[in-house]
């Protein structure tokens, strides 16, 4: 496996392989990677010739009194685990290669992004689409690789990739679970034990919102209602929201007829986890 | 020359052509082909493999009191031009096609765009910005061409190829004059004759800032100064700007000592000619 540093050096690779008709695959992520991470570079490994997978926790995205600083970071098990499954390329920019300069193009998320998790973290979707068009320059992929569990980034890619016509194919990947339902996530690692046990009840309560939807229910807000009471009951964690919209518009609803998600955001002690569920 | 209006085939054969090694020059353009084009077009054609240009009315570069609807336009002279100059693949999309729905990502430049022409047509080049990522992501092109009578839009398009980390390749070909001096420009068909007569007196007032730096005026001020009295003087026009700034950043300056800009805009009766000089 190659590390590559430096936007020109990957960005030569990339168009060199692209010259020599290989297709690229491309999962973007900010590292301490876990088996949600692992099954994208799988599947992008089924469909391309090569394998490129970013690690960079981008300042941009994260708002002034989010965890930056803290977010949990270990580059050398990044890197074995990276060449343990098939990575071509990883590579690891430091913030000053991203943003030499405070950067004077804005890109701003007008749709999609007034729910959920864009509506308690203002901002976070308008860093999130800055870094990826530039990854997406330097990496010129085929096909990108999203986990489920950022189903609103998925969302928000998606409008991207249409929108400014990026010639890219994007894939929305199953989430990966602990045995008892949680959804891997690199933040798991900052909940204490007791939240920990606590926090399958996220997973749980999904599960009973889509239980009541296969079971005919179509109002969206007595589901979230009964979800709000389960989680509230069974956790110490407070709840920033619980939401039933269409999927992948993120409209909101009144009966529940075509795709939607039921998607959870609960804040813990020194985590906040999200998790959903399409149905 | 092949001509192609739908993105996904435009995409298609973008790709096609780089996955077998070719190299692509872009030349994108509003139409109603010029000299001035040729040379953008003749230039491409010098360096890259496959050449394409692409005919498209931006209307989200136009203001709401801007010349839109009346842009001239002429597609049957606009596909001989293109023929006749060794033209690839001429793009001619319709605004529906470019803007199925109303753009939900907003791209917002802050940097080089408070002077010149930026100051009177405020949005302009957030629009330019706008059909300029679009375009790059249908064509893929190694190298794209802008002339240097747009002199601010070169510069715009450098930040947003850097920033964005395109890996693309900018070229800033020479303005192609009239050989009284004249700059050509689409909008030069809709000067009176009277208008057509004093317009030279644009690039004549910039050659005198030209002389006058050669001699070794360093004072900014008093150049603009006398610029501004010369087109008073020979032209019925209105001055929307005269200015020195430096290039390509557009900062204010107020010793001349490096690479600058002189710029002029004027507003005949029925079009806004803009013309300048790099020193």
């Amino acid at each position: 496996m190659r590390i590559i540093k430096t936007i020109q050096e990957m960005q030569s690779f990339s168009i060199d392989m692209r010259r020599t008709g290989k297709t690229i695959g491309f999962v973007p992520t900010m590292g301490y990677l876990h088996e949600g991470h692992v099954a994208l570079m799988k599947k992008s490994r089924e469909i391309n010739d090569v394998l490129i997978t970013s690690i960079f926790v981008n300042p941009l995205q994260f708002g002034p009194n989010e965890d930056f600083e803290k977010y949990p970071r270990d580059e050398q098990r990044d890197i074995d685990i990276a060449t343990e499954n098939g990575v071509d390329v990883l590579f690891m920019p430091t913030v000053d290669e991203m943003y030499p300069t405070k950067q004077s193009i804005q890109i701003e998320i007008l749709d999609r992004v007034d729910v959920l998790c864009g509506k308690s973290r203002p901002g976070h979707f308008d860093g999130v689409a800055t870094v990826l068009l530039k990854l997406f320059h330097i990496t010129s992929p085929d096909h990108v690789f999203f986990g489920k569990k950022d189903a609103q980034q998925v969302a928000v890619v998606d409008q991207l990739i249409k929108e400014l016509n990026f010639p890219i194919q994007l894939h929305m990947v199953e989430t990966v679970r602990e045995e008892d339902g949680l959804a891997k996530s690199s933040r798991n690692v900052y909940l204490s034990p007791k939240e920990r046990s606590e926090a399958v009840h996220l997973f749980k309560g999904l599960q009973i919102a889509q239980q009541k939807i296969f079971d005919g229910e179509k109002n969206p807000a007595i589901i979230v209602n009964e979800v709000k009471n389960y989680i509230i009951t069974h956790t110490t964690g407070k709840i920033d929201y619980i939401e039933i919209l269409r999927f992948p518009s993120l409209q909101p609803l009144t009966v529940i007829d075509q795709q939607i998600i039921v998607a959870v955001a609960v804040q813990f002690d020194q985590a906040r986890l999200i998790d959903n569920l399409i149905i």
